[in-house]
């Protein structure tokens, strides 16, 4: 089953529809939930109807069917209540420390990184990335995300498997310039993480089909950056799977239903894959060349994100991004 | 104006009520908004109303009045979009990194610190806090928090004090034991930041009268540890105010209407004050004596956090929790 966000201009939640497993056709599924964070939350009563209504919808039974227009479409969740963000590739991990020459966690493969992201404000897939200052070298990071249901505090790994209902992509838009000052607070990520978008569609498990095991996606994240190919990192290489995420997450606190838990950067140990994120790429430049080449994001740079099935066929739509300047208020 | 919400079974929001100045007596506030987080996103709507239910009860006009019984109160927002803790008060942050052998960033007295804390599970203000292991070191943390309008990217210090609509107090838990490793990892607090528990009452800014300038509240909080007083530091001698506060959240993004800001533990120069949480007054034993005297929290362990106006009225009513063991899901 495949779920979409129609934006809205006074609901902040947007409006629930179901869609196609082609992406093509959607019906509204206000009479099931308002919004995917209601559905989430009411899930064992929401799900069989959503699912009701989409396979009417693949049987093409449905006569209030509409044509999808991804323009029209917000993240998933346009906000949730709690985004919490992993760091599971030991590859991306290893690069982005040595670009800014910070040492390796000695917990580095036993204990997960994650940090806690600003929730409220979610940008549309379509929109563009408001930035105010090009010194916060601006870059993307294409990551997996999944959304949970009610996790109990002190759950194990095995059992948070269990808890995934939904799987999403995600640009977890970064400000590098920000992230050395901030890290050398001690305080973690704040202005460094501004708001991040997630493609259109958040889909069940049973969509990934053979893709999904042992609680990792597997297969490539594809990133084209100005319209050319820059990354086709494989998701499944994750050191941490998602129910190690999810338990990190719980062992001192029960996570609501609605939670999101991101994989972070995709990257693969293999150089041919490209990368998924500007930071990789000016460090392997920079071991290469001595400097890095590729600059961050200006007004203008465009980012897709997208990830595609055993078929071919595009899984979560697509994260299509221009980066804008915000204006800066009186 | 004060507001409260009432815990519900089933309303993850819970129920908007608004209270009378002395705390006693309420009215529901459903005809208004169904909740204090959709009161707020609404606030120019909501608030002439809200106001209106006010001065009716003030007035003892509203037969539907009831008496208030704090132990019925959740946390005026149950949950919240956003959380944002600062640590406005450098005395805290001296002697808490000086605890645990942390240097002081460069940048103390220029830029606020501030962490993304979890806000999908606050604790009610009278609820056990539920720990799973005594090892992890449980503290109390009493500060004050503001709770925010839609604030645009890129605000000056001075526009944001104007975006403060409510205040509260709250009591920020935090697992000492966990700090060190987390911060070590370079992500900032997670797991050693379980959930908050806000005072029942969130008050507008004219409940404060004169106690309220440059951005700070000027009144003692005080804080009772198993029945005894254990500190009355003074909320006015915040280094940042909270304008700086919600201008450094909103330097890279908007914080949509809703947003909760946190000042960081109270804490004083003045040593006869005591202190607002349990690490503090362990630092200054160890100063003392060469090493700290007061355990952290177990099981039983009673904190009572309360703010009085100059005429010594509550203004927030009072957080009561006692820590209990939480169980291990199976």
């Amino acid at each position: 089953m495949k779920l979409a966000t129609l934006k809205h201009p006074t609901k902040k939640d947007g409006e629930l529809i179901v869609v196609s497993r082609d992406n093509q056709r959607a019906v509204r599924a206000s009479s099931v939930a308002p919004n995917l964070r209601e559905a989430i939350e009411n899930w064992a009563t929401t799900r069989p109807q959503l699912e009701q209504l989409f396979n009417e919808l693949e049987a093409s039974r449905r006569t209030d069917a509409f044509e999808v227009d991804e323009d029209e479409l917000h993240s998933p969740l346009p906000r949730a209540f709690q985004w919490a963000d992993g760091s599971a590739f030991l590859h991306h991990v290893k690069l982005v420390r040595m670009a800014r020459k910070a040492e390796m966690p000695e917990t580095l493969l036993k204990v997960p990184l994650m940090y806690q992201g600003g929730s409220d404000d979610f940008l549309p897939p379509r929109d563009g990335i408001p930035q105010i200052d090009f010194a916060h070298g601006t870059d993307f990071e294409g990551e997996v995300a999944v959304v949970t249901d009610f996790v109990p505090m002190g759950i194990s790994p095995e059992a948070a498997i269990e808890k995934v209902l939904l799987v999403m992509i995600v640009n977890d838009v970064s400000l590098r310039g920000l992230i050395p000052e901030e890290l050398a607070q001690g305080f973690g990520f704040f202005q460094s993480k501004p708001s991040s978008a997630f493609a259109p569609f958040a889909v069940t498990l049973d969509e990934l089909g053979s893709a999904w095991f042992e609680g990792r996606v597997h297969l490539p994240l594809l990133v084209d950056y100005n319209g050319k190919p820059f990354g086709k990192a494989n998701a499944g290489e994750m050191h941490f799977h998602f129910g190690q995420l999810i338990a990190h997450a719980a062992r001192t606190r029960n996570l609501s239903a609605g939670t999101v838990i991101g994989s972070g950067t995709i990257s693969n140990e293999d150089p041919s894959v490209g990368s998924s994120c500007l930071a990789e790429k000016r460090m392997i430049e920079t071991i290469a060349n001595g400097k890095p080449e590729t600059p961050f994001m200006k007004v203008g740079d465009r980012i897709k994100i997208e990830m595609k099935d055993q078929y071919g066929r595009s899984l979560f739509g697509t994260i299509e991004q221009t980066v804008v300047q915000a204006p800066i208020p009186s």
